[in-house]
């Protein structure tokens, strides 16, 4: 017999003996183990779940009792009651030590417990929001020790959670005296703070144990489209993800015409800002519809935005980015109130906005480095964020470079003839006989083949091709030799197939013939060079870098972007996207920027970590560069003019073809003039 | 021959040795001399201007020669041609140290200079205000180095006026770019930083030199009225003062009034806070009128007002401090955003509100504390801010208690028959034959009294009778005889003058007799009664504080409050306003808490002064004590029932006359209910 149970737990593996009858919350807690409690001991909040294990462990070295634990309280019953508890749970802050024990926490005990970050990821967020929920009672007035309800409560927070100095926002004000009535004194208070130490701020009151949750958004603003991902603060689930198209699309597909249309219309920057806000106000009501919420719970959003964006949205005219030196209004991380940005939240909600690496590189890119960490890598890794404006860095542990490119929004089907979104109905994989020239393929909404038995019945209409789409069927185009490597393609007679056929003094492949329902779809020679120019530009983008770092080769490649994440490595590389590289050294990392956003809404430490990275990052300015225009017009042959892409070509065939008649003619697509910024 | 220089400034005396050359702004700053400037040494701001002294001085044991100063340059000449400069000032960043000198720095060439309060006050405040202008010069930005211009100018800050870290506010970023590059990268910009060491927030930017001034308001918030000093925040100027009633007048005269019309209106305070703030956006607007000013150029206002206000100007329900136990929302000084008050100021003006003392004693009152300074007095004081609800504080340098006591409006000529507030054409000084019963009167707007000649062809028409006329009038009817101790106005046979006539079962006392253009203007026995509670409680307010401080006498009263500067306070004693005193021991500080809304807009580390007294005075709660019902009844009586008022009686005479029938009928104010708050 020992003076005092020993208590043991997991998984940390902290020990400590403690008296009979400690709750075994308080036992965590002078251990610093990672167990949960929002309303502090009470048993209301049931945060402090823990998993005793009874029997003998050798491995630790202890023999655990049925009765090591006290036997279950009516706090206990009544919670299991009315909430219901898994089997073999108990509530931390009930249950009292009674014999040496070994107590598992589980995961979602834990307050930095760890979330998933998707399906497709194994990579995990540690649970650090700047807004957490504390759950007090407050001392009732006395006449004779005048103090405001308010600094009763701010004593609270710092007697019963230990934090001091809490400031109110000024909208907690007005209801702060009912509140604290209805509740009986006993109230749950939203508290955020911007980093350890820094002052705390309480957002919301609510009358007794809130249990309606605490909400967060993570958005990723593209030119093109603007993803959301809704979060809850206090798991890290994602409990809703929505995107709409930019609404700014009208006025201007990509950032130049944009900053170019404010440059021309009085006033057009104030339109555009008004656009995106009005856009965010309606994602956010599609997404809190979804997730059954009221938005008003909504206490903090992150937003990654390339600079245009990003002006944009702050309501900050973008017209200095469209022309050299592109300096940005403000480059740092900002930390501001959500209705600065009317955002339909509470009243209260910060919002936090990634820092800007350069005029060209954004908030964006700044995202994709917190989440794919290049300066961790040991491997030299390039990584590219497809989209309107390709983001590019390239960089390991010693040294990380960032650059941005103008590719336009081909790549995201915009500008190709029968182009459309990544949506139900577009053909998003393609595959060509190198033989025959007949082609088959998928559409969004159907997993069959188009040559497989049923796809008419299964797949939705056939509407048009979208990013992912086109890049295969050039890819796979140049791989069955109707396109030749300078982008033309060749004529049914010089191919030898039907699906060949002439528009004005070019040819187009016929990919899906059309019927009573659907428009025929196409792939022509103009499809073709806006495809080049693009990939052109990412590829001298990247080559840039690479140059810098004084290499020719890179270790890896990670495909970002939502788009990114559909992109197949080999036909991306086929079409000369990106440098050439081990074919299956190629990955995809996803919707990267929307991780990092999302990242840096449940941890607030990671904003100061990807603050610390863009200061790092050394920026390469593209548009001033003379080698990057050499590199543009070297990558416009397919996949390109000088390097043979030999580790590409260690995998698959490239055929010799050549279908312009004077060999070198004015529809090459290496001559064209390049896509500029200013 | 020294080696170098010696340079002597005055009137500080601080002195050092210098190299040939050195501009006279330099010394200052290393000698520590308290010299402006706003440019930072680019002849611009002027703000450093100096006066150099030549000849011999003993006193200081040094020749001053005229060649001790550089010449002229041309920065000072065309400073001197376009400005214009005093006859032997030399601006400090440009004349240069050749020899021993004599340098004395004006008054208004001091960072920390010194305001005088008003001119009545002979106090004077030390500027040091949290909004303050720099002018610097900002680095172009470079391609190659990526920054935001933000990031650029915070650094000039840090480099040129070594404030460090330094904070946008959101409302500067839409227009930054486009006022760097007007002011072709010099730019004066706002910084305002609540306390040394508190963060910098960057308020504004103006493209060049800033001149259009840097403005802020000082604002007495009261029941009645609203007052409001427009000071130049650089120069600490008064340039506007205004007051209007304030609006919520119309939802009840008093502040339980207020209280009582919130509980039984759905929606009542949320109405009387849209009141004061619309008032406060009129009166505003006046005084940028009358100062030709844009409001926009507001970056600061301070708040003191009674809990009643402060709730209702923050949308707070009062409800709470209507009833026990009187319970603040937040009783702390706050610091917040002007918008959040919907005040037309400069989108990101802040506000300052004055700590509250208790639940009846308000900010008005710390304000009070803050001007008269009772917790740095030898002498035991009694301090009365005489208004709608009249606050009092008692203390010396060992403790300062506060009470409040709810006194109504009848000081302020409400509730009174032919009351009205203090304008022209007001009766506001009265005097009584004793012997002849007739009376002679000031109105406001002429000199004159009522029986010199001229008079009516140089006061306003009469029109009524403000606060300080009816308790002129009514001390000296007492006086006079025409009032008994218990407040019964006499008849005509018992005084012996027509001017009383009967009033039902009462009688009332003519003052004027009106003639075609004006009324007739009489005292009646109402008007006695209403002032009778209104000073019984006054007086039981300060009595109960003697109590508590275990004295029966005081050694000087302060009168504050607009009104209280314009009671007599003979009147005052021989009413029984406040305790018995020698009556040159009675002063008046006029509008204390204005003044100390004043000091704390001025002077940054007044607020934290203000904030540590009002943690250090002790609240006495009047509306649960026994003994101030106690004191209110023998209080009740003119001068008092039981206290002789002896240092009075020493200067006055109070005839022991006796008008009631009965001795102590229902007339007497001695047994009225008296005025309860709930």
């Amino acid at each position: 017999m020992t003076d005092q149970p020993l208590v043991i737990f997991t998984p940390s593996g902290k020990r400590g003996r403690f008296p009979v009858g400690t709750p075994v919350l308080e036992a965590a807690r002078k251990l610093g183990v990672d167990l949960d409690s929002v309303c502090g001991g009470r048993g209301i909040c049931s945060k402090c779940q823990v998993q005793p294990s009874f029997g003998e462990f050798s491995k630790h070295g202890v023999v655990s009792r049925e009765d090591a634990l006290s036997d279950w309280n009516a706090v206990e019953e009544r919670y299991k009651s009315k909430r219901g508890m898994k089997p073999g749970r108990r509530l931390g802050c009930q249950a009292k030590v009674e014999g040496d024990i070994i107590i598992d926490v589980p995961a979602e005990s834990q307050v930095h417990k760890q979330v998933v970050r998707k399906s497709a990821d194994t990579r995990e967020i540690v649970m650090e929001p700047c807004t957490r929920l504390f759950y007090i009672e407050v001392e009732e007035p006395d006449m004779h020790e005048p103090s405001g309800d308010l600094e009763r409560l701010c004593a609270a927070l710092e007697t019963q959670w230990q934090i001091t100095g809490a400031e109110a926002d000024y909208s907690i004000l007005a209801t702060l005296q009912t509140r604290l009535r209805k509740g009986d004194w006993k109230v749950t208070v939203a508290v955020y703070q911007a980093a350890e130490g820094a002052t705390p701020r309480i957002l919301h009151v609510w009358p007794g144990f809130h249990e309606g949750g605490l909400f967060g958004l993570a958005v990723d603003l593209g030119s093109t489209t603007i993803a959301a991902h809704l979060c809850d603060l206090q798991t890290g689930r994602v409990i809703a993800s929505s995107g709409i198209m930019n609404p700014q699309i009208r006025f201007g597909e990509d950032l130049m015409s944009r900053v170019s249309y404010s440059m021309m219309n009085a006033g057009g920057s104030e339109e555009m800002t008004l656009a995106v806000r009005t856009g965010m106000a309606t994602l956010v009501e599609t997404l809190a519809k979804e997730a059954e919420i009221d938005p008003a719970l909504i206490f903090e959003a992150v937003f990654v935005a390339n600079p245009v964006m990003h002006h944009l949205l702050l309501g900050i005219d973008p017209v200095e980015l469209g022309q050299a030196p592109f300096a940005l209004a403000t480059a740092n991380a900002l930390t501001l109130a959500a209705r600065n940005l009317d955002l339909p939240f509470h009243p209260a909600a910060q919002v936090y906005i990634l820092p800007c690496i350069a005029g060209h590189v954004g908030a964006d890119a700044a995202a994709v480095a917190l989440s794919e960490a290049p300066h961790k890598s040991e491997d030299l890794v390039l990584m590219v964020d497809v989209g309107t404006n390709a983001e590019i860095l390239l960089g390991n542990t010693t040294k990380v470079l960032a650059c941005s490119s103008p590719t336009g929004p081909a790549f995201e089907g915009a500008q190709i003839s029968s182009g459309q979104r990544a949506a139900p109905g577009a053909i998003e994989r393609v595959r060509i006989d190198p033989v025959t020239k007949e082609p088959r393929f998928r559409v969004i909404g159907s997993e069959k083949w188009s040559d497989e038995d049923g796809f008419i019945e299964d797949a939705p209409p056939i509407s048009g091709i979208c990013g992912s789409g086109i890049i295969e069927a050039i890819a796979e185009m140049r791989m069955a030799g109707i396109v030749d490597p300078g982008g033309l393609i060749g004529s049914a007679e010089q191919v030898g197939t039907s699906r060949l056929i002439p528009a004005g003094r070019t040819h187009e492949y016929v990919l899906w013939e059309g019927d009573a329902d659907t428009p025929r779809i196409t792939v022509t020679n103009g499809d073709v060079r806006a495809i080049q120019l693009a990939k052109a530009a990412l590829y001298a983008g990247a080559r840039l870098l690479m140059d810098q770092m004084g290499v020719d080769d890179v270790d890896r490649v990670v495909l970002a972007g939502a788009f990114g994440a559909h992109i197949s490595p080999k036909h991306a590389m086929v079409l000369g996207m990106i440098p050439d590289c081990d074919v299956d050294k190629v990955t995809s990392a996803g919707n990267a920027a929307g991780s990092g956003a999302r990242i840096a809404l449940l941890n607030r430490s990671a904003r100061r970590e990807v603050e610390g990275i863009v200061r790092r990052i050394q920026k390469v300015e593209t548009a001033v560069e003379p080698r990057f225009q050499e590199h543009f017009v070297a990558a416009s042959n397919i996949p390109h003019a000088s390097d043979p892409y030999a580790r590409l070509q260690a995998e698959v065939t490239l055929p010799k073809v050549s279908f312009n008649a004077g060999g070198s003619g004015e529809d090459g697509g290496g001559r064209r003039r390049r896509r500029t910024r200013a």
